[in-house]
């Protein structure tokens, strides 16, 4: 398994398969965002429209020889891809990515035979991305497949057979505020595959919470799966497609994946570093939770509402999800009982403060009362959205007032606080709020299930032994 | 059990406990907003501030003898409101709701003994709401316990034995465009009851969905329960809370219910017209579901994604619910062959449209073949935001072109369509396209799980005999 290390010093991209029909679209990424050099390929042209100043070439091997090429990025028809690929080896290119489809993709013995031909050619001196795939992400270095992708810079890795997938994660991922490192998105995964990617992840030291979207492994790799995954140090998120008959079917037509057997899947990530899931939301929520929280557990939790019966129904829920609301009771019931004096309220966990959410400061006492019990693992705080637009004492900014109290507990206490913001149809409060309380690392949830479910992941994950 | 029908005709309300320290809140809202007669009941005060016209009488029995009324708002502290539900019953007032707290709900005998003074005082003759509860939300008439509540009319009722539960369902499901008939929040429910809201809903012309959010049920009414609900004709969406231990004691504490066995509670609900359910967010979706598409199962889908990888991910979750992407073959295979030219489409279900998104035209072709065939009882369609904010082709309005097509689709199948619109972060466009989807009866789900499971709990209720 040879290292992709040296994606990190990518200098120089080339683009192949610029054309004027499609704007140039590709070239026109590239020169906006990428810092370091880039190239055109093309046969005829000699300049690109509105980029002057970007060198075009005939062949990636016309480009001067003391001008070195790192990446070639290729979208061209799939039968012309085999030829760029011994330019590449020529040229000493360390990485191509092959924009092109239907390849093994397409299901076709033409197809398979194409994608045997781009490794042959690559003489494992070139290293592919794709076929099928978008390529690589990389904020740190300004490469991204579609400018609408954002620059911000995190730790978050990602790899995923899927370009579609792999936009939904680093969008979705951004928007919560679980910025990214890089993403690979491998498509039909020719030459690297998921295990590749991980396998650096796990010792890149820009990378520190890995996503995984993986339809299969190449025959006999379950192994190698099962040692990286023993290996490695860092929460692994994954879903794992083809679970199911018909999914199996969708991605073998997908990424002419074979998906293996579930099972086997299950147990390699769960010996491992991994968590694996289902859903696209699951991913965000629980990395979320692990980004602003870190995969600590939590058994015991106080919960603060604004209501009574959504209090009743999260304690049914965490229960679930073999989460306690421990009884408050003895010293600090009697501290509670001198802050807890408004009819309507109660303070035995769950916690009703009903209008006393206008008292920030008995608040303020109660919380540290709280979370300076070590019966108590970490917080979670309810706040409908409606009370911030409709405040029962106008003028009150509760919005505010409770992020400054939150921010607050927060700096003082190491133990984990949660936020529900319901969905309710006040989508501007909601987000400002939830955008702030994010930036503080108090992870916002629109409702218990998702925060139950992080909270159960990360506490199985905890307990695992990883031997 | 004596009928609710008369709450229809509510024409005359008295608000008692209106104070100059709170802002007369009540009497405000209701000048504001009752479509009938206000008056203000204080022992002092000659005028309300601010509502010069607004009649105010010392008490109750003080308002003129042919002016009838016929609902009282009460909010006094607890040991004064027996002797106004004296002066109700003198007055042949028809409801009182009580908004005062500490009564059962405090834990405590004194609360208990006054609770049962209310019930002793009213004498069959007056029907109570709470106390503890806020009371009747009924927005053709403009009976609303806060001003922010919404304003419009529709045919969910809701009975809730919580006053924050009950502004949570109000607004999630007016912001889903599942408008409410009424609402009950029946807090101790000392006289009104959950049986009796939900044997009133059951004939009301006005409902025809309704949820309820229980925490408990006088002793001995299991048989009336299961009696209602086998008897009803509508869909019931009901969370039952105080399920787990720690659950029921924080539901003794809220409303000093006894939750009972859930078991017993599963049985009855899933014998009945009933869909027992966990958390606020199923019951939006579901309710979303139901009012858009009907109590109309699912069991076989066609699937079109704009990513094959969230293609594979759904095709997993559905089968995980039971339901079925059958694979696209024959005639249809071939009439699909020609739709589907671009490289990188797919269509044998899950259809991956890829940029086949901007031809609109071939995609309309291919739903109609689709939704043509009997093997295929609907369509679920992804939409990821980003395609819509970022157009691969400058100009096009995306959101325009796919609402206008899925429009022509629901109205000419019958077929159920549902659309995934992911939280990625573009919440303005994600939200316009929603709401004008939701306003033709096209239910929009943030990522599969909460469709899936819709179809699912529709499925068990439809396959239920309800004998």
């Amino acid at each position: 398994m040879k290292s992709l290390d040296f994606v990190a010093n990518i200098r120089s991209v080339a683009i192949v398969g610029a054309t004027k029909k499609n704007n140039y679209f590709f070239v026109r990424i590239f020169a906006e965002s990428f810092r370091g050099k880039v190239y055109a390929i093309h046969p005829e042209l000699k300049n690109i429209e509105g980029f002057p100043n970007l060198p075009v070439y005939g062949r990636v091997t016309d480009i001067p020889r003391n001008e070195p090429v790192d990446f070639v990025f290729i979208s061209l028809p799939r039968e012309k891809v085999v030829q760029i690929i011994d330019d590449c080896v020529e040229k000493h290119v360390k990485l191509v990515s092959i924009f092109t489809t239907n390849f093994a993709d397409e299901g076709t013995e033409e197809g398979c035979r194409l994608q045997s031909e781009l490794i042959e050619h690559a003489k494992n001196q070139v290293r592919i991305i794709g076929p099928n795939g978008m390529g690589l992400y990389y904020p740190r270095l300004g490469i991204r497949w579609r400018s609408s992708l954002p620059i911000e810079i995190g730790s978050t890795g990602i790899v995923a057979q899927s370009g579609g997938f792999s936009n939904l994660l680093i969008h979705g991922l951004t928007s919560e505020n679980v910025k990214v490192s890089k993403a690979f998105s491998i498509g039909n995964a020719a030459d690297i595959n998921a295990l590749d990617v991980l396998n650096y992840f796990k010792d890149d030291p820009e990378t520190n919470l890995i996503i995984a979207y993986i339809e299969g492994l190449p025959e006999g790799q379950g192994h190698e799966l099962l040692r990286i995954m023993k290996d490695c140090k860092k929460p692994l998120l994954m879903i794992k497609g083809g679970r199911s008959k018909s999914g199996s079917r969708a991605a073998m037509t997908h990424t002419a994946s074979l998906v293996g057997n579930y099972t086997i899947w299950k147990d390699a990530v769960h010996q491992g570093c991994g968590i694996l899931l289902r859903s696209f939301d699951d991913i965000l929520n629980i990395a979320k939770y692990i980004k602003m929280i870190g995969p600590q557990p939590i058994h015991n939790l106080a919960l603060i509402s604004l209501s009574g019966g959504y209090g009743v129904v999260c304690t049914d829920m965490l229960a679930d999800y073999g989460i306690q609301l421990p009884l408050i009771e003895g010293t600090l019931s009697d501290t509670l009982s001198h802050l807890f004096t408004i009819p309507g309220t109660s303070f035995k966990n769950p916690l009703d403060i009903a209008v006393m959410l206008y008292e920030i400061e008995k608040l303020d006492q109660a919380i540290r009362a709280i979370l300076s019990d070590s019966r108590f693992d970490g917080l979670l705080f309810e706040i409908a959205p409606l009370y911030i637009a409709y405040p029962m004492r106008p003028g009150v900014k509760l919005d505010d007032l409770l992020f400054g109290l939150l921010k607050k507990i927060r700096e003082t206490f190491k133990k984990p606080i949660g936020v529900i913001i319901e969905d309710i149809g006040f989508p501007e409060i909601k987000n400002a709020l939830k955008t702030r309380l994010q930036a503080i690392d108090i992870p916002v949830f629109n409702d218990i299930e998702p925060f139950a479910r992080s909270i159960h992941a990360v506490n199985e994950f905890v307990k695992n032994p990883r031997t």
